[in-house]
C-alpha cells in the first residue's frame, strides 16, 4: 500500500476555514494538518477578483514551500474565484468547497419526486460570482440527466423548470458570527430576514455556501424547516479528500495523531480567541507571518 | 493674505471617511480633495497595531506624492493606533478625528452641572486602544482642571468621581451600514442591544466613535434620548481643519469650487455605489491604486 506523509495545507481568508479543517480532522486524525488564516486582509466577501487571486496565491505559494500533498480552498469566495487560477499554478491537487457541496445537492434533489430547488447562501462575492449555480449545473447534467437548468433569484420564478436554483447572498452573518450572536431574537430576526424567501419557494436543501455558516446550523435549521436538508461544504470538502487520498494512496502511515499547524498574516490573539470556538477546542501553535 | 492651493488629502480604511469628507466639503467648498479609501484591506478595526500603521504609513506617503498640504486620518481606528508614528514621518500637518471629537465631547460636559459622564461608541480596536478616553483625559484637564477622571467600562461604576468615561464597542455597526441597514426593527434592535448599557448611565454627550456611524444617527438619537448630545467627529474635525488652514494662511484662493479626487486600492464599483450614499451624490474620478 502506498502513503504520503506530506501535510494537508488549508486556507482561509480569516477564521472560516476553520469549520472544513474541524471535518477534515474529525475523518482524518492521522494527517498532520497546516492551516493559513489571512487575518491581515480578512474579509475576500466584498474584495475584487484580481485581489482575491493575488491574495489566494501568494497563501498556496506559502503552503507549497511547506512541502503539503494538496491544498485545500477552504473559503468559498476563493474556491468561486480563485480556483481556476490555482489549480494552473499549483504543483499539487487544489481542492475547493464548492464542488462537493454542489454535488451533494445535487444527489439530495435527485432524490425529490417533483420539482427540484435547490438553495445556495454565501457572501455577496460567492453569490455574485454565480460559482455554485454553474457548478450545481454541471453535476446536475452528469449525474442527473437534467437537461434544463433554470437560475434565477428569488424574485423571478419560473414553475415550469426541472430543476431551480436560488442564490441569496446573507453578508452580516459573517459579522454576526465573528461577535458571537448577540443575542437569540436578534440573531433569529436577522436570519428570518434573509431567510424569509428562500423558506417560501421550499427547497430540497440548502447548501452553506460560506464557511463561517456551519456556526449558525442550529438558528438556520429552525427557521428553515425539516423538508429542507442542509448541506454543509465542509463536510461534503473532507469526504472528497479522504476518498482522493484513499484513492490515490496518499494517505499518512502510521496511527500517530496528527501534528496542527496555524499561520495567520496578523497579530494571533484573535485568531486563537475565536478560532477556538470554531473548532470547539484550544488552538495552539500559531504563526504570524508577514507577506510584505 | 496669504493662501496655498494645494489639495487636502483625507483617508480611510474604506467607505467610512466619506461622512467626514462630506463634511470637509461642507464648510471648505472651495478647497481641492483627494479622497483614499483601502478598500482592498478594510476593515483596520480588527486588525493590529503594527498592521494598521504599516497600512496608514503607505496611504500618508501616496497622498503626500500628490503635494497635499495637510492630512486627514478619517478613520477612528488608525487615529488611535497610527496617528503619533504618522505624526513623526509626516512633511505636513496631520489631524485625526479623535482629537476634536475628545475636546467637544469636554466642552458639551462641562455645561452640564453635577456628575459628567462621557460615552464613546467605536469599533473594537478603537475601544481597545483607549485612545478617547485618555484624550478625553488630557482635554479635561485642560480646559475644566478636572483632576480626577474614571475610566471604566460599564459593568463596572464608581458614582464618586467628577468625570466618567464610558467606551462601548459596537462591532455590528458597520456591517449593517455597509448592508444598508437589513430592515428598521433589525437595525433598532441591534442599536438597542449594544446602548441599553451606556443610556442607562444618560450620559451628558455620546461620541460617535467611528466614521460609519454617522449613518446610523437618526436610529441612535432615538435611542439614547434627549438629554444626551450626540457628537460627530466628522463634523469637530472638519471645523477644526478649517480653523487651523486660516489660522495660518493655508486656504485655498479664489471662488471656485474645489476638485473632488478618489482613490481606493480595490475595484471601484462597491465604493462608488455605496460611496455615493455616504456623501449624498454621485461620485466619480475613482481610481484604483495597486500599492503591491
Amino acid at each position: 500500500m502506498k502513503f504520503n506523509n506530506s501535510p494537508i495545507g488549508i486556507f482561509d481568508s480569516g477564521l472560516g476555514g476553520l469549520t472544513v479543517f474541524k471535518e477534515i480532522r474529525k475523518i482524518l486524525p492521522f494527517e498532520d494538518l497546516i492551516y493559513f488564516g489571512d487575518t491581515a486582509r480578512v474579509p475576500y466577501g466584498n474584495k475584487s477578483k484580481e485581489t482575491i487571486i493575488k491574495y489566494s496565491s501568494e497563501i498556496l505559494n506559502f503552503l507549497t514551500d511547506k512541502k503539503i500533498k494538496i491544498a485545500i480552498v477552504a473559503c468559498n469566495t476563493s474556491s468561486s474565484l480563485a480556483l481556476d487560477y490555482l489549480r494552473k499554478i499549483s504543483p499539487v491537487p487544489v481542492f475547493g468547497v464548492i464542488e462537493p457541496g454542489a454535488q451533494k445537492a445535487v444527489e439530495v434533489s435527485m432524490n425529490i419526486s417533483g420539482r427540484k430547488i435547490i438553495a445556495v447562501i454565501g457572501t455577496s462575492a460567492t453569490v455574485k460570482s454565480g460559482a455554485y449555480s454553474k457548478t450545481i449545473k454541471e453535476k446536475a447534467r452528469l449525474l442527473c440527466g437534467i437537461k434544463k437548468v433554470e437560475t434565477t433569484n428569488v424574485s423571478n420564478i419560473d414553475f415550469n423548470e426541472n430543476l431551480k436554483i436560488i442564490e441569496k447572498s446573507c453578508p452580516l452573518f459573517v459579522p454576526l458570527v465573528e461577535e458571537g450572536f448577540l443575542n437569540e431574537e436578534i440573531t433569529t430576526n436577522i436570519i428570518k430576514y434573509y431567510l424569509a424567501s428562500v423558506v417560501k419557494e421550499e427547497p430540497a436543501c440548502l447548501v452553506l455556501g460560506c464557511t463561517h455558516y456551519p456556526i449558525l446550523k442550529d438558528f438556520i435549521e429552525k427557521e428553515i424547516g425539516e423538508n429542507t436538508e442542509i448541506i454543509d461544504s465542509g463536510v461534503e470538502t473532507a469526504r472528497s479528500v479522504k476518498n482522493y487520498l484513499e484513492e490515490f494512496g496518499m494517505l499518512k502511515s502510521g496511527t500517530e495523531l496528527g501534528i496542527e499547524t496555524f499561520f495567520v498574516s496578523d497579530d494571533s490573539e484573535r485568531f486563537k480567541e475565536l478560532g477556538g470556538k470554531f473548532i470547539g477546542r484550544p488552538i495552539d501553535n500559531v504563526y504570524v507571518v508577514d507577506f510584505s
